[in-house]
């Protein structure tokens, strides 16, 4: 018998930052369809516990991740009869940003096998069609990079200007001059140098930093 | 009992040109809910004929309009347990372009009461979260225009620079100076001179143009 409703998920390309490197969540299914496949992470709606779509990929992330109140922001919806074997299913895609300093809890919380994936890389091969809602995901993220916000989401919660050009850099998968972002940032108003924080270390000081409240993008 | 299934609908902005402004259609509901209220044409996705949402937005704009190929592109998707009083529901949102002079087979083959609206007006105010739809799909449309799209697919087969640049003015919601606009265009790849087509009048005659083929973003 042909199904009358379709299969309603939300599914997240959860990104940090790895070594100064931009990396996505990935989890090995352990049930079936695809079972031991890599995916990205997501969930079946429940229309009696969520109260959006939001809502949907909130507590997938935090049943998946351990982790809660991430950056969160829709990036696509996706649907058809064939992307998933159980019949015709959409998809809302969002993206997600994790500080880095999370990335231990979210190691730490798992049963299922995780990995933190190259986005860029093509091995191993994502199930379904998640290699491509993950190249949705990191276009949307970069261009509201190159429109102007800084990715302060994956940052920890003290940081240096250093920091912030490297998560810059991560996410646009180019270099840019230390002095040409020093002055793009130089009024930037989201970032609070901190009174009296210094990191110190063989280098000269540098000043630390926090994300003004109601500035992260 | 309640539903275990969500609704899902698409919905759509269609967006032209009535008199050099921008207008949105809306139609007065003939069913319940929200009976003679106006609203965003919409229909419910059927598992069993649409291959995609886009597939449903397609079929649901043929059916109230009358007008097929129209460019389509998805805004967001909203979703919530009492947007619509049938239950937990989801709508994919789209908006399209009609090209101005299809206006009129539009207003032909409607059997329900159509208007043509000022998507900035707050009059009448639409049923469910139309309103909003409406304001988020209209930001879309003006990011893509503000980032380089010329809005090609609200006009008719051929036009005249002049058209192009009150296309523009409508879609934006602003005045811009003709020198300005004529350097920008200048060498747009998207735009193609009729050789020996002018639109004479009592001013001095306009060269025609058409779009090149595939440069309709």
């Amino acid at each position: 018998m042909k199904k009358l409703f379709p299969l309603v998920t939300a599914d997240i390309a959860l990104f940090t930052l790895k070594e100064d490197k931009l990396r996505a969540l990935i989890i090995r299914r352990e049930n079936q369809p695809a079972q031991g496949e890599w995916a990205l992470p997501g969930g079946i709606l429940q229309p009696e516990a969520d109260t959006s779509l939001d809502d949907t990929a909130r507590r997938v992330l935090r049943s998946k991740t351990g982790v809660d109140t991430l950056y969160l922001e829709q990036v696509m919806t996706a649907s058809s009869p064939d992307r998933d074997p159980r019949g015709w299913s959409l998809s809302v895609l969002y993206y997600a940003l994790l500080p880095s300093d999370l990335v231990p809890a979210v190691a730490g919380i798992s049963v299922e096998a995780i990995s933190w994936f190259d986005p860029e890389a093509t091995d191993p091969q994502l199930a379904f069609d998640h290699g491509m809602l993950l190249q949705r995901a990191l276009t949307t993220l970069r261009k509201k990079v190159r429109d102007g916000a800084l990715p302060l989401h994956l940052l920890p919660e003290q940081f240096t200007l250093t920091d912030v050009q490297h998560a810059y850099e991560a996410v646009l998968g180019s270099r840019i001059d230390k002095g040409a972002f020093r002055r793009k940032i130089k009024d930037e108003p989201s970032l609070l140098a901190i009174d009296g924080e210094l990191l110190r270390g063989p280098q000269r000081p540098a000043q630390i930093y926090r994300t003004a409240d109601d500035f992260k993008f």
